[in-house]
């Protein structure tokens, strides 16, 4: 593997699920493996579960661990031949071949903007460093996918021990802020490259790419699409079409007690409280998402396990 | 030892000053001792001594250190039950189970708000991460008490090799913002653990917590209370009646070398020079406030030493 | 070597050039040399490429390293006698004590502020951290100089492998901001101790320090100063005379492929594209950018074991 910049770089997926459980069983297995191996964790965007989960699987594998936050103190110019006499003051080609010569592995967060899809689309800075670095990528969640979340949901319910193809529901939740596509793409992905019968259940106007989501049910009835489900995934996201926007927050469906049944409710985090989901549920012994959370660290170290193999 | 979240939860407090000097004489007696650790330390408030020195510490013992500064950028909800649909993005209840899925020990800092004093009093932050994480906490500052200051304070004057039972004085000084109590609180608190007589001198109006103050005197007349001391700690508090108020700022309260006398003088730092204490008392050879901010790592390694003796 | 404040601390210029491209053959000959020993960054300027070169040094020398960014965030009073009832909040004495409890080498940054030439000439931080800390302080750039990038420039074109006393040219550049001279100033010292002939261009009014540049040709014509150079390095900054303004932003200053002739291109970066130098020269093959940034995490190595070396 040489980039992990979404869920289609691994070789094989169910085999790096595997390999996540083995390291949650025995985490100091390949503790030399990153010996004199630095990463360098460069954040365009806030983030907790993402940069320590990923620093402590770094360590776990005896590497070191350089967290670097840029956000809102580096004008980065993208285009090419920009005469650069106004805000910005570096040029991403040089950023990235720089940074590169202090790391062995990049990790990258850098979120969509949500105003203009094209622009997300272009995943500017992931596919900069991916281009220019000379080093293997990370992708700590880029516009369009987040694929260590992904790996970590299908983790999360491959420890469930449900039946053979299990019934997983993606559900649309209510949110009063506009939100990003890159959990619920990456889960989709990763559910399809699963054994299980996948449902999408969202409200009119909140459809997602259907690049993504073609093949897979999409149900507006969140009721229906719940019945008999093993894994509910509740997450909101803003509407795809009208790109960015907030166009209802119908508290109808927030996910509850009724509509979950026997499932297992999972959610990445965080979460508002009695707005996506309410307290009875994630309180409850169905929510996983504590598990879930803790299984970000070995979904890293898998990822990073492999990219130091094909390193050394 | 379960948690470090006041002084009283060491079992044996003497023991424990014992422990920090073995430690300042062999720091990496126990290098060993934290290795496969890690220790996150989560500030909701600025910090440089206790930052570094607990850092140092944990390395010492062979921890793995990851720094978390979250002032001003995470919104989290503490109310059971709260529609979260304004400006909380996390309930407290994840954050702490989250964070302890990645750390061994969680170091927790969040000061006093001094507007509030029923809410300071419930040390909201510490107490969720104390209920929910499942790891052993450091408090490294809340709004009532800085137990490993406290802890630092008692090394430093066992370190004076003073007469037996000396006369150690607690003074408020000037200042012209409003402080928090923390630091006072703990110094007393280690005080009435420790083979000393303690005086606390102050003016009308800044008595501190009578809980905390109870059977040790507290004189308001300043220079009758530093006579023939030993040690002279000096610290600014707000006040406690009128909660969290600047009463008054008289100068006439700031330590001189007329008051210090023959005695030691300490403070936590940072210390605002000729307004708490005169240069020519900071800048004497009685002054030990560089050699008492250089123990808050043995303190701090004291403390980790003895959490992971347990966790083992 | 007590200090590296200065390109003047080394004993032997020439020998630590060599030790520095030894150290990027075997990164790792050294890494225990820095065992048990810490090194503290503390920036009150924002950093890239020096954080993460000088971090990445340490490790491969087998340091611990903590990091502070002390940037807006703390008020420190520097003035002797100061009753300190206003803003700063401690005194630089303290601060610099306090950080050498927790460390056994400093490193620092304080650029110049452009504003006050006397007051960027007395260096206060820089030296009260020399004068107090009582552990050897390590320049990361100060208002006068950067003496880790002259070091890096000077192993960079030593990697050239260029004729016996080749040609160099520093060119000044122009840039729409007010930058500090601590590049050119540390540049011109570096090749003064190096076997090359030294040429400075740049327009009137912006001439460096004479007690600098003394000594060294200084060409207005910069098309006749760059004829058969082997290496031109470019670099804006503001103005001497005028103290830290910006006198004109002449495009024809700009760094373009028929004044690089033959050349190699040296930047410290970051750097503007097409505004300092154009495109066609900082993607050819002439320009050595990259490697010379690479080359920082050597300097700093190679400073940081003749520090350690004394040290133990």
């Amino acid at each position: 593997m040489n980039h992990y910049s979404d869920l289609k770089d691994l070789k094989d997926f169910q085999a790096t699920v595997d390999l996540a459980l083995e390291l949650k069983n025995d985490p100091y297995a390949y503790e030399d493996l990153g010996k004199r191996k630095t990463i360098a964790m460069v954040f365009f965007n806030n983030s907790l579960r993402t940069r320590l989960s990923t620093e402590k699987a770094a360590r776990n594998l005896g590497m070191d661990v350089m967290v670097l936050n840029v956000s809102n103190s580096w004008n980065l110019e993208f285009e090419d031949g920009t005469i650069m006499n106004l805000d910005t003051a570096e040029h991403i080609k040089e950023a990235t071949q720089v940074i590169a010569q202090y790391a062995d592995i990049i990790a990258v967060r850098a979120f969509a903007n949500l105003k203009d899809k094209i622009e997300d689309q272009q995943e500017k800075i992931l596919n900069a460093f991916i281009k220019n670095a000379g080093v293997p990528i990370v992708n700590m969640e880029s516009a369009l996918s987040h694929p260590l979340q992904g790996l970590t949901d299908a983790i999360t319910i491959k420890e469930q021990e449900l039946k053979k193809r299990p019934k997983v529901v993606l559900s649309w939740a209510p949110h009063p802020r506009s939100l990003p596509h890159a959990v619920a793409n990456s889960f989709i992905t990763a559910m399809k490259m699963s054994d299980v019968d996948l449902v999408i259940t969202n409200p009119r106007g909140y459809d997602l790419d259907p690049e993504i989501t073609a093949g897979t049910e999409i149900n507006n009835d969140q009721i229906e699409a719940c019945k008999n489900a093993d894994i509910i995934y509740v997450k909101n996201w803003s509407s795809f079409d009208s790109y960015g926007k907030v166009i209802q927050q119908d508290i109808d469906w927030m996910m509850t007690q009724e509509k979950l049944g026997h499932a297992k409710f999972m959610h990445c985090l965080p979460v508002r409280r009695n707005v996506v989901v309410e307290d009875a549920v994630i309180d409850s012994d169905q929510s996983v998402v504590i598990e879930q959370a803790g299984n970000r660290t070995f979904a890293a170290q898998a990822v990073l396990k492999l990219l130091l193999k094909d390193l050394n």
